[in-house]
């Protein structure tokens, strides 16, 4: 990822910028973007959209138009955050001619729909996770990808784009950490703690499609995968449900999905992964936490602290070996290079921005893009070989996501 | 500082937001900014005044002039940075009618004369610390910043609006910590400790105007003044160089100004504050760490980590004290709300955006806003203590802040 | 536990305190002991013998006879770690009538012989984890003690002494967590990490009977037990063998126990306990760490800082929780106060001590000690049903235990 | 230090080893020793004699007088703390023809006359720090002492035997720090904090002597000589009583002693070392914490977690520095070899073991041992230092400590 920086801008005589198909520097006509959804995914979004080209030496972009269901909301939306036009019917928006990329942040249950109808409009597509809600759909979506090389298509794992978590795959590829023994990952947090936190359409499954594994778990599985670059052989894993029912208007409404969730990953370099996923762990806000322990040096990582990564190096001189806190932000270290001097820590929005930067490049160099959706395909068979082992008594099952 | 909200939006029936002059859905006039200065600090204020209205309940800006010396180098900062214009003479651009807003990025030794120029064209005025380069100007600017109660004038403390300090500050307010006795701090970081780093004008004296205690003690300063409420009633310091020369061209020149020093605060609740500032101290990047120990509570606090607080209740049950790890990301935190969910943290960049938030709504209110004018000068009459101090043997001189 | 105090003493007229038969202070004659044993663990449980009755208010207690195979080193170790005296059979030893305790540190393989010998001489019996190292042994000695109400009799599950582990027991008996839901667990360590760490007994199943599994899972499993005070009502787990074979001689020889596995246990009150260990886990010395998620409260604890209890409490006030970090050397702590003033930290090798002190005051007092024999058999069921688990594919067995 | 291992053990043949002219296997005479004083500090001498040569290959050590004021409670003491006689007037202990060594635990002011004594009675000689009540009496002890270079002298502090800190001495001796430019210390508790908490002898002047600067400032002060190996050239500081008087008996009495203290010391090799130290710092339980900064390492260091050292190596991999954790347990690290295998955490009374050995070793080979009482007397001119400083309004005093 190329960072800007004042040397490498070119010569700017004009001194107006304002005119909408101007070029930048580099000469580059902008991508203009159309984003399906505007809540919480959807403020992110357009941060980060809306931050990209500042930071990173990437085709410029216009924030086009922004979709949304309710045309009083999404219009007061889009003022808010800066897209040019409102609508309501996504349909039409990504068959228009001036709409270069379709980023969707609706609800899973529509993902493969619009997908597929912005991928057969010639766009290029970023999808929130999940990339469907049911393996069939991500298969489907994936092999329509497949034939259509030319268009960046990508699940928008982001916390691939962590520097810290970047850095790490970099370390673990130039085999710092030697073959990877053993991971232990969590992602665990509390806000259903509470059991009179009132029902949400999150926890009907007809609805929300699955809970906190897919939700949460869903993260720390691509995580897995991308960080050793290894896939996953067999899945063994458990689901529950510790508060069964909630205040719903004025009465109770069951819960239909998992609060909770664990696994056992085997992984294809012959390691093991164990995972547990939770909305009920008291006090953890947004706790992911990973261990990898290779035979030549270990990773520790919390997403709560987001800009360090612990290493051990089994190289270190004799009696001075200890996890160092790498404290993510030097100019040479991924993505950090682009934004502040050292010590000067980024938040959780900007891992949408390196993602969107990756991506904008991938369509400048006419590059694939990742997380492919064959990966969001991948993450969605070890998820499913879960709940199945959690219905058949937590057995092994073998998988070649 | 009031968070913008789906539910707080009003009805939107334009679906074009894109023309001038348009006001916002609170039917608000934008105000449009020139900012003068581009660099580190440039692009942080840009990134700051383009997210603040999405994300608060303010009045909607524009980024109108971005001001530079080179010609080029502002024409290609101005368009990727997003500003609607550049020009390379500031004068003309602080007296133009359409301006509503300064912000003076330039190195302290331009404040004086820039802010006083935009305060007498009627401009609201955002500087950059230090308000000026001598006390005589920042007394000069403050006066007069005094007789133009209806423009907006502060300092950018912008520490102040880390979420985590201003619970802090809060809590303080409350009487959580009680008197306060003892305040341990420190900002140390370590981009001078090579002795092979090579010279810069900030390492000169007639241009810098003051080395690592200008640069870092203001900050800690200011915040020493501001959390505790209190003023400072006498300073004893201390100045040291610890690399007195430096690569310079083919040779090797005299630095001349500090690269640490350190000061003995009296407190005018009765308190003592010590602090230590330092380019040099290894391995730490932009370390920052605070302590406040009152006689009920105690406070901790590390920019490296700037989502968290740590709090020690006096009050808390026998067997069970301890200081705890607050992460200052609830939507019942300062600033916090407006972000993201519980545990996504926020990043050093985003005090900008509060600072302006901030600033905005004073305008709005049309109510004094702070750090004011009156806070800058007191930080540089504490500053300029020290270095009286130090050069009379570190004594302790008696200050009336 | 009473703690020693210059105020509890009694009036001591005697200048001299060296005769074998002296009672103490408060008229208690000396109890006798005999360890078997004296290696590693012997050594740890010399130096708390030693120490036990200078801080608890416990009977006296003599270093009698050390029993151990070789003559020679026998006897060195016995004047070393001051023992009165030493032999090389321990029948007749553990049968002699000037014995009152018999104290087990042999490998598992002995154990239950001579405990079942100790008990049946009337002894008090003190042995090491594990209880034996077959179910059906434990189950044996179990039933023994069981007829024997008169005679102490435990297993030296140390942890459940460590201070801060006392404290959260009590603070889950009293209700501050709520119902658990959740416990991660671990027990990682990596003096096996290096594959060209060479081969020993430990290593071999005949000798060792188990890996990692017994020598680590146990103390974590008995302390899921001990802190919810619940039982274990399912299994699901596996085991793996990450290295092999190691050096060995000239040659290499198969490594034939688990150098890491894990389990998933349900637990009576509704939750979940999942755990890790691990002797291949890169960069951890001692790490046993501990979280528990319970509807109220939640506690982390790891034993590198084994003076540490992380709690966080869901009734704190709205914005200011968080996990609070409890130095556990009150003097209202467990232990604790019999030792030394808030801040100055045990170690590792206090938690005999505690363990020693409650074992001579339920000598004292007559009533059951424990551990008891019943709680290492419960752990040995658990730890046989992880293997049968492993062994079926991971399934899940339900277990009473 | 040579540690105890089996392997070190030479063959015994007796089986007895009770009685009391009985020699070590290596052949050595007992040493007997006699204490003046059995408070706090009395305890944790006992435990450390009592334990050292089962840890250490030093000569046998036998607890033979202790010394109180009070007979009755005295010889409780001794029954509990094993010493095998008690005595209520030192002067004929410390000239008995049995006795080795003395250990002076009484308060400050006893120490010149009692240390005196003994070493004019040809005994080896350890004092608790500080090592006398005023500079003079220290002249004069540290001049005795010269004189009788066949006796062992040495002033106890014992944090310099804190493994971790041994570790951060060797590695300033090989030059992994290069030049150490500054220093930040601090040794922090609250037990003053509470302004209702009851008046004590320690907090009068006549008969304390001083307040926190002595008692916790005296251990830092020793600790940045030693590890730095340098001397201190230069004083600047101030004292202060945040609770000028406190409920005594039924009214209220003055307070005339410090209860925070701070201090700002020129080091002979051109750094500079700063440190505060207080008794009202809510929160902090026994917080001494040492940062040392040089030009090619770092060093950071808590005493509530002792085991930990925190280096920063300059010489890292581009993009891997980071203050790593080495959990000072090691086999090859200082004394924790003679301990408990890896991972296996010391406590605080340790270092007086570790003390205690460096002691015995001195004494068995006939060298100095050291902290030395050249080296208490060093302390006690750099704090009386601190002491005029404060009375002059801080100013900055040469020094040739």
């Amino acid at each position: 990822m190329r960072a800007r920086s004042s040397g490498a801008l070119g010569i700017g005589q004009d001194t107006s910028t304002a005119a909408g198909e101007a070029r930048d520097l580099a000469g580059r006509k902008p991508l203009r973007i159309a984003m399906i959804g505007h809540a919480f995914m959807g403020r992110a979004h357009s941060q980060a959209w809306r931050s990209v080209s500042a930071f990173f030496d990437v085709p410029p972009v216009e924030l086009g138009v922004l979709v949304g269901r309710d045309v009083a909301r999404t219009g007061a939306a889009a003022q808010q955050l800066g897209w040019a036009e409102s609508a309501s019917d996504w349909r039409p928006v990504v068959e228009r001619e001036d709409i270069d990329i379709v980023d969707i942040c609706t609800p899973g249950a529509s993902h493969a729909e619009i997908a597929t109808a912005a991928l057969e409009a010639g766009k290029h597509v970023l999808v929130e996770k999940p990339l469907a809600n049911t393996v069939e759909d991500a298969e489907r979506l994936t092999r329509l990808a497949s034939t259509r090389p030319g268009q960046a298509a990508i699940v928008n794992f982001n916390y691939r784009r962590v520097p810290a978590l970047a850095l790490a795959r970099t370390m673990v590829e130039e085999g710092r950490l030697g073959p990877i023994r053993q991971i232990r990952a969590a992602y665990l947090q509390d806000w259903l703690s509470d059991p009179e936190a009132p029902m949400t359409w999150r926890l009907r499954k007809e609805e929300a499609g699955s809970g906190v594994l897919g939700d949460l778990g869903s993260h720390v599985t691509d995580l897995i995968r991308h960080l050793t670059g290894e896939t996953i052989t067999s899945v063994a894993g458990g689901l529950q449900t510790f508060v069964p029912e909630r205040p719903s208007g004025s009465g109770r409404e069951k819960v239909t999905v998992d609060d909770a969730a664990w696994a056992t990953l085997g992984l294809s370099g012959g390691g093991v992964a164990r995972f547990d996923v939770s909305r009920v762990a008291l006090g953890r806000k947004n706790g992911m936490s990973l261990e990898l322990y290779g035979e030549q040096g270990a990773l520790r990582f919390d997403l709560e602290n987001l800009n360090e990564l612990w290493f051990y190096d089994a190289d270190d001189a004799e009696g001075l070996h200890g996890f160092r806190r790498i404290l993510v932000t030097e100019s040479s270290h991924p993505y950090a290079g682009s934004w502040w001097p050292t010590g000067h820590i980024l938040g959780w929005e900007h891992t949408f921005t390196h993602q969107f930067a990756e991506f904008l490049t991938a369509i400048e160099e006419g590059v694939p893009a990742d997380p492919s959706f064959a990966d969001g395909l991948a993450v969605q068979r070890v998820l499913g070989a879960v709940e199945q082992s959690a219905a058949e008594g937590g057995r092994t099952l073998p998988l070649d996501d």
